[in-house]
């Protein structure tokens, strides 16, 4: 399922046709649950194997490669907007780190579960955590305790910066965010994400520099005039595909 | 206008009269309503020019120009409070990002409102937002919408740090603050303003390293003598210019 | 008495009956005043030395010595829960940065005061604050303005995740935490505690890159087993010492 | 041909019959003479776009999924050895410096030769040379000029690690190299290489706790007491695959 | 001088009559002996000044302007060979080290010569030297000890890439250089020696992402159908100014 | 041992009458063979323990250690040279790539010798060879096959600054050059080592701020006044100790 999610991502990155994604799950009860337990048990971990240097080989390329699938969300060129309910535990929470924007119903529970099933999460969540604003303190409080939290205590803290009263009023808001996302220059919009990106991982000094390589072939665009005609004009306009 | 702003904050920074900085707006409407885009209309994207890797270059020096500009408000060796009222859009939070401690009267209205002119933020906002303290999911809300937000919604992410009834409520608290930071060591101001812009770039470890290398020299001041004195007497000292 | 919390947190951190470290003050009015002025007043800096340069040299030794008793508590590999009540100055501020997860008690009163007595503070506050998920503007405000805050104005702003009416309610919930910590597997918990300080510093790649190595060695443990059966039958287990 | 060598390096890494790569060129005339330079001006950027924008984004993909084939060579978990002969022009210098160890014939006549093309070379030269202990006075020159220079050459500034009469001998040395590192333990050859590749990026000691990271794991082999007990007794051993 | 010097290299980076410069020496008994240790010692350092801190931060604030003067001409935007000759002590290996290439005449004797008067050296050396691909353990030896070396143990040790026989000689080599530079694609030098000294920096990942966005813009030139076509013709060609 | 060596390093960096070290080895045959391979096979890695996640722990603590006390060498604030002569394996190089100087007897026989008993070499070597100014392809070459090679070849790669006919040779030499440093101002030595060191890790732009920062305190020495005045005047000058 991992490796249908990175290739889904790749291709959505490069699809001139989309602006913008919104990231939910079918289900009522939960956005995930996190890994199935038990087939994970009978996964790479279980395997016999004598060598535990040769055993750790296989379990270090399976964490890569599961690392990268979810990393596909972050690297994707278009916006992802993640709309959580109900039960977010573990590997959830991987995947909601890697999208843009996280929005969340009341009802959610969230929850970094990997210490209670006896492992530190691995799958981005204790990477992303201390780079996303959100209090070094309280992260530690829940990934070390793996306790349930809510959406009001995660919108509280800055993990998500909206929330609904129902699954339907977030995914609602999360998809006019995304048509909002969709009318700008995507020009623009990769730009923010991009950058934005590289500069949270690197010093005030090196983002400024990328920024004005970034900019010097992404400002020599059609969408800039017809950007600010738009704006002084305040009349909408449309932006070609990129 | 940003070439005397550099200027200015380079004489400011050595200036020994000068103990702290209060940078605010002299209208009513705005702290700053960003770049006039008529006027960078007619500036350095619009000139002719067939090659665009040429043109790429002569945009890049534009953009590293005007973020040395803005980059003097960081490296002023004295503290610079910002005091926000109205309309504070683009470049404005560009300028804001680039002060030490930002204070907003209520009825500011704050954007990075760069993607409705089809273009990312490049004078530092993206750079410098990641690195604040506040929660990515919201940076990346307000920085890809470019949607409006208020004083109370800047505080409750920590954008900003106090807020004020009015205009000039917000301007006697920067006055104030500012007359008490200039009331305290200049030695013990700067080394804080330096180690904490060192800190936030950089991992604990060379933090401390730093830390230890720069007090190696800057508590050999009489300053510290005489704080020490006075916090012990409970009196007030006066500190000799820096 | 610093040097003994270097060797006191090194010892607990091989120990393998802890399982997680409470960490207060036995006093009643102050987790700690900081660092007694006068005594500090007759140690390194006071000591007659005719070349700057030489004197400089102690003091960095000084400094060094001093931030490594501090950092030994953030290099614990068990949590450290810190447990503050009444005055926390100066050094209360260091040392309560070191540890993992802050509570306090509502009548807890926290400046870092360095910058009364005439220093940039130098065993760690400039440098963990940066990266403690707390808004920059408002670290800005407390570590140049050296003013006291409350306790809720530090849950608000993130630099403690729990309050609590009196300081026997802080230790209480700071004890049951420990015991709830102390019930998971230490494997666990100890890579969770690595991973997030190492990924604090750091890229999110190079904290993906060191997690699946880290992970390699440490999800081969019958923890693991152990935990995940005790989730899916709801019971209790206990984990071998570490 | 480099999307293949992509999907090639990938396999051999997890190959586990593979323990040592030979990259070489089968051709009598040249290791590569670089880039076909009247393909690739059929290619992306020969495409007709109105937009600078959309163009450099089409550009920017393009030379990034290249640098991440060449890139698959460093990251392969077998070392790999290049046996350079004739031309070596272009991207055959991009291809060397993902190697492991560059042997070459005397008869090499290498060059960086995209300033000849006029671009700055993109595949990872200009990224990988500054990091291979070579002179970066010569790097600068070579780059810069875009000259010839011979396999002694290349030996003395260390850019190879030995040179051969004929193209016969140097891959019959490469091959002996390669046999002597499939004979070795592959859990070490492994480690070493990845660790060589992780320090050259990184601080000592990032450096330092990487290797502790990772030998925690990949010493618990019996590679180890095998090839203790073989060193003692001065005997052969094998090792099993990894 | 050295704010000259500053001023002269910005201006001749932005020249579009600039392709390559060549920085040498009028003298002929010496590139520069270094610093005028009279004039040094009626400079910022001898200014009385009772508060060691105060005193520190003008030395400060000294050595950054003195260190920006110097890195002027690694900045510069057109590439700087270095004709070394004579005496080349102190500032004057500062000097070339912040030079693309540097050639040297038979006769030069170089020292870093700051040890000798009781300073580790500040304007550069020490920052550039252990990331030129010159060995580490020479390096120090020659720094610590402040013993000459020549033309000769330079080019051996990697320092320089050209040893002449005379000073002449060493000065129409790097003027036929610098010829040769200049017929070159601007675009293609400029971006080859931007990538160089950003990738020499960091690590190979970022340097490999630079450069990907570098070549979004500068590939779209004339000047590579131009190079290209002059290179299948073998022919010359010209190319516009930068 | 290796704890000794920590704990004697230790105090030779804070010990006043120390001014540089020479470190070598007592026996005739070897500065050493490297790790006892008996020994350290009745060792951490020998004890019993079922669970590999906990006996990964116990190894990473004992790798941690044990480099810890490699690296005092390097922390040590006196110049350390290494005279090396006869057997140097694996410790070996571990040690010598964290002094300062390492100079070599014509006799010596060195090699990366870790590979051959089944582990990636963890003190120290893979950390610091790449940052050694020394070609990559021969480090790979070397550490992989773990082929000894000769003074000679040591120093044509600039592993080694200087070789001699003998033992004592060489430590004549070493002797010399320690005496050498021992007459220079141990404050310059003392900013030139750790300037350099620093530096070897970080960006240029890094290095010149820490260095300005640095020569900020240790510029404000009598040593300069005296070294000047000698240097003037040609005569020798002795300065205090540090």
């Amino acid at each position: 399922m991992w490796l249908d999610l990175h290739e889904i991502f790749n291709r959505l990155s490069h699809d001139p046709n989309v602006r913008a994604i919104v990231l939910t799950s079918s289900g009522n009860r939960a956005f995930t649950a996190g890994l199935d337990v038990q087939a994970a048990g009978s996964g790479v971990l279980s395997q016999p194997q004598s060598d535990a240097a040769r055993k750790a080989n296989l379990v270090r390329r399976h964490i890569v490669e599961f690392q990268e699938s979810i990393t596909a969300i972050e690297q994707c060129e278009k916006p992802v907007i993640c709309a959580i309910h109900g039960i977010c535990y573990g590997l959830g929470i991987d995947i909601s780190l890697a999208c843009d924007i996280r929005l969340a119903a009341k009802d959610s529970r969230l929850s970094i579960k990997e210490v209670d099933i006896g492992i530190a999460a691995d799958i981005g969540t204790l990477s992303r955590l201390p780079h996303s604003g959100v209090p070094f303190s309280w992260i530690k409080d829940v990934a070390l305790t793996a306790r349930d939290f809510g959406a009001e205590e995660a919108q509280r803290v800055g993990l998500v910066s909206g929330i609904y009263d129902s699954k339907e009023g977030c995914l609602k808001a999360a998809m006019e965010k995304a048509a909002l996302l969709g009318s700008k220059s995507p020009v623009a919009v990769l730009g923010t994400k991009q950058i934005l990106n590289y500069s949270r991982d690197r010093t005030v000094a090196d983002g400024l520099n990328y920024t004005a390589v970034w900019n010097a072939a992404y400002t020599q665009t059609q969408d800039m005039t017809d950007a600010m005609t738009a704006t002084l004009k305040k009349k909408k306009t449309s932006f070609a595909k990129l």
